[in-house]
């Protein structure tokens, strides 16, 4: 019998949307148990998010530096496993630095920190403390994007030649953060989110998905960056040619600005043989599509799919789960690991499916190399 | 405050579908802790049960009368609030009732229980003790199922005149009971399952949301009910021609040897001015459609839908939610219940939006009456 | 070398929908050359319709009597050779009588004629003339539903339980004909339309394509046929469960006051080990559901279908074709069956692929079933 | 009374996709009657097809020239008005040139030539001849690309910020020309498509569909252009990052190796207020996207629409046209063109909708700007 993990929180205060989605995510499964939190700089604010959450009031702390300090006292049966980092992107280092340092593991939101730098050095730390990092790109969770990595790596599309995968979203195509909105104010806030404001946002999502699927590293970039909406401070808009591994080569559109737009995420993966195509407005379906054959519509809880696929859904056929689900399910892989790690003492990232700090310092690479490449005349910028 | 509520269960063991949605649905939003549980008639089976689920062992019990009696010698602070009872059909009333008796409120699996007397006799039950029940009509838990009604009931419709919904399932196109799978054996035994097969496991679905939606109850009945596997015992395909109050009419399906299809809800209703459209494999989208002018896809999590749609969606516009986020939504507004219950000691069911006992008896008198009708040379049967 | 077919019409006049989609089908393959018509039975608007359509003036007549008449007495390699008959119900029977009691061949639209005694008495005129007549029941003239049948008849479905054929509309659901609307007052006008209003006009269709598809005859009916609409003199609204041959069953309906709808057939049949599903919005798509399989997306103008869908499809696959192709391949059909009589002396017509006066007699029979059922308090009324 | 158009043809032999599609669009709405062709350089094979077409011998030539020369000598009320010519690319200049310059108006397969000087000169030929040349980029047909152009024209988006269009097939993806497949080694071959493969074929019709409606001229390219087939001498996959007046920006993808599609063009356009997005798998709907609102589903046949897209549909809502019908939407507005041309002797572009020689050259500079920038280092190339 396993323990459920005791689980802390960095962030996540009132009205901030992710925050809740780590909660929920984490709940889901019944492997993980809220304890605790550090919810906001704002102590007052904290203690108000800990009563909300039923959380016993001396586990509200008032600073993430107390909470871990105030946690690694506690008796090894009561203190936290391991601690949610959901701050915005300037707030993302230190934390999460400091936790691994203290003993706990760590599952924190995208993109893993605020720049390259930082990106690599927490790398390091990771490294020097053994202890484990999940990094939150929740698209990867999704069964179906499972199935079409399975699909890739089996060589059913054979050699890849092309990958096309595009994030258009509309909600900044107005200037919602010179209008008081939290979310958009600090999105677009270098200061905050870093050197990129779309391409960080979703375009490390978009990069990311393109190269779990496709099994391909992105080599090459040509990027166009734009700021759509005028005195914005950061990018909201974006589009670049890739070349990857392999010979392979694709196109990646990361925007804020398609008005009508939701969140539209959608991956396209051909090889010689035949492709896929997923949309995340449909994330229970797999389009498989070989060469002068009938489409195939694969859908996720049915009998014929990978192992890969079908662990990560919980449903029958035809019962829809969503973003919460796929999100649990990196919380899912994460307990697994961390429950390991308890019981032996080591982990190994290859035998576990989730973002982890490789896939961090590959996203705030990716943002670099998007600026970079945006500034360039040459046509091609080196991903590295 | 309010502090969390103490959930127990009755059914759910290994290998149990709709158990397991239970737990995750109330385990999602964070307001039910599970504390204890009867998980199977047989006590080994429980104990394992409770044991991966983490449970106090204290508190796994061999049946639900042993759980009722010892929860209720708890301290207050201590003893669960709820039940969920997830049995099979045939063991919903006995658990039921004694749990109203008891003191505990009660959230229990459709349909209600095994025949139209029981449901009659638990009603009385429910208003005896003044305890709370809900049923997990699903479907009516879906934001876009809300936005459908409130646009009904905002008369943008006009007067009704036509309802169309069809449940189409494949699972039991083939005789499943007679090679083993459990599911099946008790969904098609008529002394497991009651009067109904499919009509039981989702005509009752079909015809609760028809009513939900569209506010009209079906007042008569042509029905054409069969055994379409051969051996099988109860049936497993069904449609009817519906007569609504107030002059609509409409058809039924609900068959479960559509083989190819999934869990393929779907709801139709026409005006006078327009249409709804909503079906469960893209359940976060309403089609709505006016005479005349371009249909408007309504999408869950955007700003412009009702209250009551709103607030059952967690997510942004453009970020799935799916089955058990819209059985959840039954279990939050249950907690809410409760809650209020727990204070103030009064239960208004119009106050809250769930399906509850009227909607169980109403289930399985549509069950009776499908009986009646398709035994009947007469063309229509009164649906009381 | 073939010569291309001489075509005459009666009706199609100024403003009829109807006769405009006969003349474009049967241009469209350059089998057919328009040479002349009694548009109207206002011989002005004959003559005016005759004149817009570049027509020789002499061959422009004011009635079809006439038209039949000066026909006959033109050479042999200058008269007509076919007729089209496009006229509101009410004037099929005579014109499409005498013109095969004067030797032409018809072709002519749905329903057949006014009522099932003047059906019966028509197919003795084909019968002791010995000509031709296609009706243009268009829908069997999609590609993928040749593939559906082509499906069926190969026995990849099993033996088939369930058929759904549902055929709503919405631009009868207000008052059309009390307004002005020329087609809505004689599709509603029972001395015009004869029994039935949506049954005829549509039900029909929706019939038709379930037993075309299908290959089983409907054998009983139960219908629930309604005037939604005040005021109106016919039928706009209908459904009916079905038995079909073999023990096949299944729901039909159709409705012209679904508001909202465009023209949306749709037509799903299932079978033992699987089903098809193919929709009028898209198609050149036929879905092929395998029980426990992936769903397959057949396609039309691909490289795997039938001959019977190769053969009615131009255009290589992703270049769609619509309604007015699928009308074409029945006047490509005609023609075929034409030009063979044209040189052998006979027809027989199961060496053809279109509907012709057995289908047509077989729908007025639907129609007088449908009002027989309505009428009756017997659940089942017999389809002979 | 207008009369039809006598329409002669270049090109169009056995077995050629693109002339018969001609003949069918010229025959569809009855404005044209094929009277005269040069089907094939080889005069046999043309005999041949004239044969099959049903023309009278004596009009069916050698040669174009043969063609041209005994045309231009028939009485005024015999010889033909216009020429299609639907040749290989490298067989256009020469007879679009010498019918133009013998007196008739052209209507012309794109791309319009084989090089932009041929192009250029072509124009030139046009200025002076005065005569009419239509270009068919078939996919400005459809009344729903019409309503698009006319949403972005009434400002209801808004100032465009963003385009993309991407036209994916898959035919290509194995190496058909190396298998002796006729269209492939014409089409792959740099002797008869001129500079482009994939751009030729495909992207030009991209290029076109986005300027035609978004009303924008690209202004600068970054392509990255690839042969993905071995042994390929041609391009068969293209993307590119594009540069719009007014500071829009966007992206193409051209491709014909991607495995498993069809011929799947598809563009989106957004402004500052909305998007417009349309795929020819859907022809007939067109979504309608303002920001935060629903989004609408707008269709042909519908009541409304803009006179524009109104105009170019045959059929009530509901019943779809497709490739074919659009395609004679160019026809009917060349038919228009050349009759009031021969009634007044002038023509003006601006007073017609269809592609025309101006449009004809903007494709082969686009060919030829995709062909320079992908050899450049430099990330923009002007397309001039």
């Amino acid at each position: 019998m396993s323990r459920n993990l005791r689980l802390g929180m960095v962030g996540g205060g009132p009205g901030a949307f992710i925050g809740d989605v780590h909660r929920k995510a984490a709940a889901l499964d019944g492997h993980f148990d809220l304890v605790c939190g550090a919810f906001s700089s704002n102590p007052e604010k904290s203690k108000q998010a800990g009563n909300t959450l039923n959380l016993d009031a001396s586990r509200v702390y008032g600073s993430y530096k107390e909470m871990f300090e105030k946690e690694s006292q506690l008796p090894e049966n009561e203190r936290m496993d391991a601690v949610s980092i959901v701050t915005p992107n300037h707030v993302h280092f230190e934390p999460a630095k400091l936790a691994l340092e203290s003993g706990f593991h760590v599952i924190i939101d995208k993109p893993l920190v605020f720049s390259l730098d930082e990106a690599r050095e927490l790398k390091k730390v990771v490294e020097e403390t053994g202890n484990i990092l999940a990094l939150t790109h929740t698209y990867t969770g999704y069964p179906m994007i499972k199935e079409a990595k399975h699909i890739v790596e089996e060589g059913k599309l054979g050699k890849i030649r092309k990958i096309f995968v595009e994030y258009p979203q509309g909600w900044l195509a107005t200037p919602l953060e010179q209008e008081g909105n939290k979310q958009a104010s600090w999105r677009t806030d270098p200061d905050k989110s870093g050197a990129g404001g779309a391409i960080g946002d979703i375009g490390t999502h978009a990069a990311n998905l393109a190269e779990y699927v496709s099994g391909l590293n992105i080599t090459e970039i040509c990027a166009d960056v734009n700021i759509a909406v005028k005195n914005r401070k950061l990018d909201d808009d974006s589009a670049a040619l890739l070349k990857f591994e392999d010979g392979a080569s694709g196109v990646l559109i990361a925007t804020q600005v398609a008005a009508g737009e939701e969140n539209d995420l959608k991956l396209r993966v051909y090889g010689e043989k035949g492709g896929v195509e997923w949309t995340h407005t449909d994330p229970s379906t797999l389009l498989y599509k070989l060469h002068e054959k009938p489409v195939q519509i694969l859908r996720a809880g049915t009998g014929y799919l990978s192992e890969a696929a079908t662990s990560n859904h919980r449903l029958p056929a035809g019962h829809p789960e969503g973003y919460l689900e796929a999100f649990a399910n990196i919380y899912v892989e994460f307990y697994r690991a961390v429950t390991d790690f308890q019981k032996g003492g080591t982990f190994k990232a290859t035998d576990y499916d989730f973002p982890n700090v490789d896939d961090g310092v590959r996203g705030m690479a990716f943002v670099a190399t998007m600026v970079e490449s945006n500034k360039s005349e040459s046509k091609w910028t080196p991903f590295k």
